[in-house]
């Protein structure tokens, strides 16, 4: 039986969740994998947190380098999050040649190349299947298991707080910060939000994923990101109308004219299987041009499924000899010749409020033709009141000219305001 | 680079389109994988067929010694399908120490231990990814991503052809016969029906997906079966009316009394992540005591995406270099001290023909109460017919209870027939 000693850094939510499955597997994975797993470490300065865990007081450290010297140690988890100091002790580890399994998404995706170029010195494993969609095996799938495809699209709904609200906000018509409240009391969302409800975290995992999919590094600022704090349930229950429902969802396409990366809510179809994705669940689609579509759907946080994908690349790094890196250039910017797309095609749902006036749509609609946007579908409300509401989908078109055309659409005196804008995929 | 030799024993569709996708991402597994991979060899009878696929004639053989001499062959693809010839040729294959990829379910399914203790004598590979499920990275996610959980519950539409069928039989209201025929006539069942609509097919993939995720060999002799030929689109409809989506279930259960597995047609609420795969698309969800729900969704046959899997296997052994067997015991049959179940638990629906007279839902309710099964959904349609039918759903119970008291039902005198059972699964 090969022994394969652990140190854990850090043991917050994810941290503990690894520790606590560790344990309580030993058994199950020396019959079902043939390796004896045992934590020889952890790192955290809370001692009470290990000693309630069960941890022996001699595993306990507070220095890095007490762990990364320590030869019972083989696999290094970092699950601590953020850049520092999580960067200098994944580096340390690296170094000695130990083996690193992380769920840091933030220093993955702006460190990557800096991480894998330290593994490969000592050649020791780099493994980050939790750094994104939780307990989703989605890394392990564009690594091991669609690389026969040209990858063309990566669709997902990949953050796990801003599926939650959108769930709420749907199912029960209530707005954004009344949700949000909610969500943080129930410990779904931060005190403060930001990083989820701003898109942030979301991007951070786009560009990981899409980098994997489309073999080229996606650099974070080449990703247009906007969140779900502007939504308001109307424009949800519009959407419900017309067939579709409102999800943030990471697009990453990548096609002739290069690679296209967004962070944004948009309406998708009911029937589409991203659709019924729902509450904190997340979910990843792909299109490759052998297999077609698939999805993947699971939790994408929590302490037990996150931790699932950290013991997963535990497990796959002590029965695996060989580690298989990225193959991205060493650089934190994209490559020169890789071509990002800026000015991206959809669909849009604009809602505006206008007078009640005759020829008020005549207008739209010509300025909407000016610019070579065609309508699909339109509903006007509240007719006999002064103002209404307009409501319309357009057909795929460009960005810049729907942001142009609604310039001049806002500036029409029987167009009161512009409400809103929500990219429609299909 | 690495250069690895391929050879491909069949030109049927899984062996055309894996030839397609070798040919076609040639350079682009050399950019993105390290490795060039060249068709060294086909074995096709049929030469009219590889010449037209564009394979040079002096790569043609229609005899596997000279494929398993070959030393620019390094790995063989075995998509020949059923047993014989294609258990020799893979064995043949294994002893000259090749790596044998292979799409066979029922080989796989049947002759499980033998080929593996082949494939270790001479340590050579042995995967065989698209024998379930097709483009869906499946048995890569039991052994490498879901490795870390305990699996309880393992449940499929992993039949695309039983899936197309009941999918049109849904939207139409037409009846199996009809849409049968239509589905032959497009290609999406054989002129022999019966090893997908009797549930064969889902059979063969559920024994080697729940022997993977439960770490115990699951004989086929052990799974229940039950295909759909019976089904009628009058109940579909009454499904439908009490919230539920008729679909072929394969279910596997690993609990405290043992394992239980059983394909047959069963009723999933239509919130149910499994209800809204249609069409010829399969999924398998997956319960994790870590994970917690997973589900992955895709495309379970055709060329392409059964190709998909096949090349991915073979990126997979020649980028890696070491082989993880599955840990059975070399044996055909159960392992010794595995308990299977039989008497499963479900929920019922069941559909019967009375008589339009007083006390006769007294009498069946009175029966049930006997074998402990109780009601949760009651129809009684057609009211003032001399013989009307009644639907209902009962709450869990067990298989066996409810055979008995079905058959106590149909002597009632009242009782005109017993339609349908159908199991409801949660």
């Amino acid at each position: 039986m090969k022994n394969v000693g652990v140190a854990i850094l850090g043991l917050g939510v994810v941290g503990s969740g690894t520790y606590k499955i560790l344990r309580d597997h030993r058994e199950f994975y020396k019959e079902t994998q043939g390796v004896d797993l045992s934590v020889e470490g952890v790192l955290e300065i809370r001692k009470e947190k290990a000693l309630a865990l069960g941890i022996e007081e001699s595993k306990i450290y507070d220095n890095i380098a007490e762990i990364v010297s320590n030869p019972n140690v083989d696999i290094v988890v970092e699950v601590i999050g953020g850049v520092e100091p999580a960067k200098s002790f994944v580096l340390a580890a690296l170094h000695s040649g130990k083996t690193v399994v992380t769920s840091n998404k933030e220093l993955f995706c702006k460190y990557w190349h800096e991480l894998e170029k330290a593994a490969k010195r000592t050649n020791a494993g780099l493994y980050f299947e939790a750094s994104c969609v939780g307990g989703v095996p989605i890394i392990r799938t564009l690594i091991d298991g669609m690389q026969a495809n040209v990858i063309s699209n990566l669709t997902g709904i990949i953050n796990g707080t801003t599926n939650y609200i959108l769930t709420r906000m749907t199912r029960e018509g209530a707005n954004y910060q009344d949700v949000l409240k909610d969500a943080q009391k129930l410990g779904y969302a931060e005190a403060n939000p930001s990083a989820d409800v701003e898109g942030y975290d979301a991007a951070y995992k786009l560009s990981i994923l899409s980098s994997l999919a489309f073999h080229k590094k996606v650099p974070l600022d080449k990703i247009y990101r906007e969140g779900i704090t502007e939504i308001q349930s109307c424009d949800i229950a519009y959407g419900d109308e017309l067939g579709y429902t409102l999800k943030l969802l990471a697009i990453g396409k990548n096609g002739e004219k290069g690679i296209e990366v967004r962070v944004h809510p948009a309406f998708i179809r009911k029937d589409h299987p991203l659709a019924s994705v729902n509450d904190s669940f997340n979910a990843v689609f792909l299109k490759g041009d052998s297999v077609g579509d698939i999805m993947l759907y699971g939790r994408g946080a929590g302490d037990l499924p996150t931790g699932s994908a950290i013991v997963s690349d535990v497990i796959y790094a002590a029965t695996h000899s060989d580690v298989k890196y990225a193959t991205f250039k060493n650089t934190q910017q994209a490559e020169p010749g890789v071509k990002f797309v800026n000015d991206f095609r959809s669909r849009y749902y604009i809602r505006f409020t206008a007078k009640d006036r005759a020829g008020v749509l005549a207008k739209v609609a010509g300025i909407l033709a000016k610019y070579n946007i065609s309508i699909s579908d339109l509903i006007q409300k509240g007719e006999g009141c002064e103002n209404l509401p307009i409501i319309l989908i357009t057909h795929e078109t460009n960005e810049y000219s729907v942001r142009r055309a609604l310039e001049k659409i806002g500036m029409l005196d029987d167009v009161v305001s512009v409400d809103a804008t929500i990219r429609v995929e299909s």
